[in-house]
């Protein structure tokens, strides 16, 4: 199954220059978003974990399916003011400002093996985020999974020395 | 499996007498959330549906596991600016000022029938707004799924006569 040719691209979004990868057209074709969380979760069938983590919104469309999948539990990483319970935030960097993500401080316990989801891999400036908040809070990150992950921005590189895996690969525009 | 017993509530969020039915923490232990998945499946297994329709970002928890649980398309709803191609924007009222949703146009086709979901039925007023974007694509509401319902908020009464479905019932409080 070629999901690239699922997947649609919208040029100039959110801005002009951007060439996005609209995951709602792989995601509403049934059989097509089934597969690819199947073939997801096959790049990582080696990988001892405990828990899963994953960004609002679109993170939580791969983190989930991959926690029911493999009867894991899925820990949410939202914006602020989402999170009902005590939380840690961190600010990061944007191309312009700064933006904020947060976690509950009990989500993860010490010494658990983290895997880190999200849809896309990009400048790798949220996941880099993500990160050191669960870092923060003595979880280890064993792996980092994306469904889609565009090369050219070198977002690894950001992010640091960690176990990466991407089903679908965009190379130079 | 006490279901209930394994969400969290949180007193006074996001506001001051609001008993905030946290679903994190059954996201969290991940036989619960595989179980509760489950047995939102079954109380619609009679029920022929072709699209799952879920909000961000809490009803992409349920919509998402379940479309994979099923092998059925899942369509995304959001907040505007987020959907890249073009969308149909439906405007509601809530307690103080109004909100915002967007669909994608060519997401739903004429005549399919359609399951909305969402984490928790409260007073109803952003999934009669999805009932009303769905209805205006020309998609047939078959039913409404949700892992929680406050009942004492009659939120169905609000959005009309539909099939409802809640796998946790919450009374009055």
């Amino acid at each position: 199954m070629n999901l690239k040719s699922i997947i649609r691209e919208v040029q100039d979004f959110p801005k002009v220059g951007i060439n996005f990868k609209d995951v709602t057209t792989l995601l509403q074709d049934g059989a097509a978003y089934r597969h690819a969380i199947d073939e997801c979760a096959k790049l990582i069938e080696d990988l001892e974990y405990d828990v899963i983590v994953g960004p609002e919104a679109r993170g939580f469309l791969i983190g989930a399916p991959l926690a029911y999948a493999k009867t894991k539990p899925f820990v949410l990483v939202r914006k602020p003011g989402k999170l009902p319970s005590e939380t840690i935030t961190f600010e990061y960097e944007l191309e312009y400002g700064t933006d904020s993500l947060q976690i509950h401080k009990d989500a993860i316990l010490p010494g658990q093996k983290v895997l880190i989801t999200d849809d896309l891999l990009a400048t790798g400036g949220t996941v880099a985020a993500i990160v050191k908040m669960v870092e923060s809070l003595g979880g280890e990150v064993v792996g980092l999974l994306f469904l889609m992950e565009l090369d050219f921005l070198e977002g690894r590189s950001k992010i640091g020395d960690y176990r990466f895996e991407s089903l679908i690969h965009y190379g130079a525009e």
